[in-house]
């Protein structure tokens, strides 16, 4: 958020040399968002003692209303569009032809009814969001959006076929398996193209693929790229097995990084990102 | 809160049948403030999930800025301000005439240098509050303030004499004891009015005591209130003493009830809090 608050400070401040050397820079307000169970006390601690803005938490789910009307200039999301406001009912109904039986991700599934039942979740879920947020900003207001991209799901996979190892190992009921899926849908951007122009109150300005070059996760290195991944599911993972049954399928997962790097390469797999910079009608 | 915005919500309809029937009432932003290190999470999660208010928590200490100029309209600070932003150094140090040696508060103190050194720190600290509050809350707008009133300082002085009792036992040092002083200090009306009035920035529109009738804490229940003062005071005794010595010295105090009650009967001391509603210049 200091990134953006200096940008825009770098913006007015150019602008007043041309326009008004008069003008003030104006003051700034930091929303950060999150689920009511996110954990803000950590959040608050962590934030700069000397910022440059104001701080405050605001706890709910970003598929509904969370600011007054066209209270907000600048959203930012990121990496959190892909959390679905709920598994998609089918795959989960064994009477359903979108029963995902076996797996807990839509990669894989060999029926297309398991991916449309996700699709149809999420672009039920962009709708809410966009709504929900094209109340909050301004006209002309900015929303950047970053989202993991379509090849995380294969690699969720990898965590599906842990549980199922131990199922197959007789240390795991197949109908726990069965009665659970990730809600996570990664778009692509023809998909986000959709539903941003479905919506309708936001013009896309700028859309692309970001490859993620880091010191932490690159294209060599599958174990910390799950590991990452491992932190960001575990928590759902833990609410419906356990904590015993989570741990060893993580840990499982893990012990495949060879295989999964190996995967990876052959796939051309690689972490990449979807930046969409969006501005509001 | 709740009944702040349903009470704000009855004056608009009311003055809008009066005005204008097209009016709409407004929306309502909610800032919940207290220190970084207040347990936040657990405020979040218990706000009713049907709330007709935006909610956001502030971490910060309200002795500086936490929002934007002229951005509130109403602020109320619920039994905080007597919290004072730190030590008066001067009891703290055995070189002053007012080194409070023995105690934990100035109640009881025979110097009167040790309640001038509290009273000094708290028109320091209530200068700094409402140098804030005046540039956050817009001309017009108003800030109920409720305090405990100064009767609960010699409340707390039973948990310092529960310390010197341990400490006349040998279980604990005496410099442990002077080198702790609670922040604290309850005002007066009269010294609220003399440090409003010094500020300049506020109107007094109403300033008055209030016995707390409730079935959790009435007069002959010292216990109870004892308890009470405990929870608020337990952190920074556990913080100075370590957790063994703080509950020690806490469940020594709670036996002390009937003999609080005692003296609280004597001097006719009853839970009062004082109001005050001030305006925005």
């Amino acid at each position: 958020m200091q990134h953006i608050v200096e940008a825009l400070k770098d913006k007015y401040l150019y602008q007043d040399q041309l326009i008004d050397s008069t003008k003030s820079i104006p003051e700034f307000q930091i929303f950060f968002n999150d689920q009511v169970t996110n954990d803000f006390n950590t959040l608050f601690r962590s934030l700069p003692v000397d910022r440059s803005y104001y701080a405050f938490g605001v706890p709910g789910s970003f598929h509904g209303r969370l600011f007054p009307s066209r209270s907000i200039h600048f959203a930012h999301c990121s990496c959190a569009i892909h959390w679905l406001s709920k598994i998609p009912k089918e795959v989960l109904d064994k009477n359903s032809p979108a029963w995902n039986k076996g797996l807990i991700v839509y990669a894989g599934a060999s029926n297309v009814e398991i991916v449309n039942a996700y699709v149809a979740q999420f672009e039920r879920d962009m709708e809410m969001f966009f709504n929900a947020r094209a109340e909050e900003i301004v006209p002309g207001g900015m929303m950047v959006l970053f989202a993991p991209f379509s090849g995380y799901v294969h690699l969720l996979g990898f965590f599906g076929s842990s549980l199922m190892d131990m199922v197959n190992e007789g240390k795991l009921d197949e109908s726990l398996v069965d009665s659970f899926n990730l809600p996570l849908y990664f778009p692509s951007p023809q998909e986000m193209t959709k539903v941003v122009e479905k919506n309708g109150l936001f013009s896309i300005e700028r859309m692309q693929l970001i490859n993620i070059k880091s010191n932490l996760v690159d294209e060599a290195d599958a174990k910390t790229l799950m590991m990452s991944l491992r932190s960001s599911i575990e928590g759902v993972i833990i609410n419906h097995f356990g904590s015993k049954i989570a741990e060893e399928a993580c840990a499982r997962t893990i012990l495949k990084s060879e295989e999964i790097s190996e995967w990876m390469k052959v796939h051309y797999e690689r972490p990449i990102i979807l930046f969409v910079a969006l501005k509001r009608k």
